[in-house]
This record gives C-alpha cells, sequence and structure tokens, in this order.
C-alpha cells in the first residue's frame, strides 16, 4: 500500500513509478497494490492531473486509488464547491482508517 | 500512531485533523492514538504553537503526544538553551525508540 | 529500517541521526539497523555526499545502507551516464522490494 498525503508533482511521479516498478518486479497475481491519496494528495486524482493516464493504465492492470471523502467534505465546505475525481479512483470514508484497515490484513504502507 | 518529524505548519494541520477525523470514525474506547514527534516535529508542542488548543483538546480526548527529548538535548546543546514544551506533551527518550515500541505492541505507523 | 526518498540535506541529516540515536539506545547485538534509499534519496550515497564520513562510520558499526538499482537504472537512461555511488552502500533492485522483504522479516519501517 502506498501513500500520498502531499500535493507535489515529484512526489506524485515517485508514487506511480513504485507503483509501476512493483507491477514489473513481482509476479501480478502475487501482489496487491493500493495507493491512498487523502490530505492534499488527492490533487493526484482530480481530472486535470497531468498524471491521469498513467494512473488509468495502473488501474487497468489491478492497482487502486483511494481518494478519502473526509479530505473532499473538508475541501467542499472551505470552498464552497465539490472537488470533482476521475472514475478510476475508489471513494474511501476516511483515507487513514482505510490504511489501518489494509495493515491489518497484512498490506505494508510505504509513503514514498 | 501519528509520526510528525517535519516542522512544517502544513503537516502539523494534517495530523491534527487525522488524529480528529480518527476520533470521530472509531469509537474512542476501540482506538489508541498516540502523536509520536521527533526532529523538527516537535515545534508542534512548543508553548507558543498556533495549534496549541487544539492540542490540548485532543489530549483532553484521550490521544497523547509524544515529544522525543533526544531532540531536545539536541537542540540545548547547539543553542545553549533548553527549549519548553506544554504541560500536555509526554516527554519520551528516543522518539524512535518509541515509535518501536508501540508497533511492537500492535499500533501502526501512519505519517501524514 | 529506515527510508530516504527525498533529496533534502535536513531529512539527510535527519536519518543518520536517527541511526546514531538508536545504536545508542539500544544494545547494539539487539538491534539491526538498515537504510533503504530510493527515488532522489539515492543522493546520500553518492562518492561527494557531506554526509560521507558519518555513513562510512555507521557501516563500520552493523548498519546497512542500500541503494535501490532501479532509480540508478532510470538516471542512467534520463542522463546517459550511470551515476557512481560509493562502496559502503549496498545495491538492491528495487528499493521498496526491499522495505516489503524487511518488513515480512519483522523490520519495522520508520521514514524520518
Amino acid at each position: 500500500m502506498l501513500q500520498l498525503s502531499d500535493n507535489d508533482l515529484q512526489k506524485q511521479g515517485l508514487v506511480i513509478s513504485v507503483a509501476n516498478n512493483l507491477l514489473k518486479f513481482y509476479d501480478p497475481d502475487k501482489v496487491a497494490i493500493e495507493v491512498v491519496a487523502f490530505g492534499p494528495g488527492i490533487e493526484l486524482l482530480r481530472p486535470e492531473n497531468a498524471n491521469r493516464n498513467r494512473i488509468e493504465s495502473l488501474v487497468a492492470q489491478g492497482v487502486r486509488f483511494d481518494v478519502c471523502l473526509n479530505t473532499v467534505d473538508t475541501l467542499e465546505r472551505e470552498t464552497g464547491k465539490r472537488p470533482e475525481f476521475i472514475a478510476a479512483a475508489t471513494p474511501v470514508q476516511v483515507g487513514v482508517a482505510q490504511i489501518l484497515l489494509l495493515t491489518e490484513n497484512g498490506y505494508t504502507l510505504v509513503r514514498p
């Protein structure tokens, strides 16, 4: 499981290349990769993000990208407008709670 | 367990809002939240920090905030003056050793 | 296990002082410390890095520093020149795969 909580182009690129490297290094049937984006990290999953094609390609290969609805709700309260996300993103209620759940289920958390 | 090792206002705010979200999302009797601050992260626990009220409110709700004494000792050696911390902070000898201890005891480490 | 994936002098110094503090705090026979550098973090292990002496001293005390070959390959493709690393660094194929392997073997991952 990969965590993204920064809105930083270099971090976004690093998360995506780590996911690609793990897909190449492991037997795809034996590794499950899930990226959890929360806080400023959710910018990765906006429709206008420059990495959109690479994300959609990873999702087609079985990688899951989660977007934290708690962060989305906070942004909506602060800006008066609900931000949109790509259809390839999976909504989860609280990003950090998703991290705890996956950890309990044997995932290892890495924050590139 | 939440780690803070940056002196960065946005990270400080994110750690505090993650702690608040976890308190809301889980049954408070079933989740233990401990924030470990070391290195530049200990600025969060200085008396003049803008988040002081929010920290004290979290401590009143059972969240623990640890301050790494090793970092404090290093700052004292470098500046000739021992920095002060709020009474709500719990001193621990070595922040990373505290992280290892909590991990052995079933805590999951997240660094927002 | 300590992760370094930023090219940032303050982070480099923090990783090194955390490794030193752990060596002092624990019985050296009872703690194994491995630093995994990948992405922009591999700059730490270049011959010209200002921390070279401190790294070599830590390696002499049993700390291991890993350099991600996947990152090295990427840099070689992008720049046309293969970057060099100090002999004290241990090459690993994929930094994040090394992190997963160590986690499975009981190590705790901390990213200072």
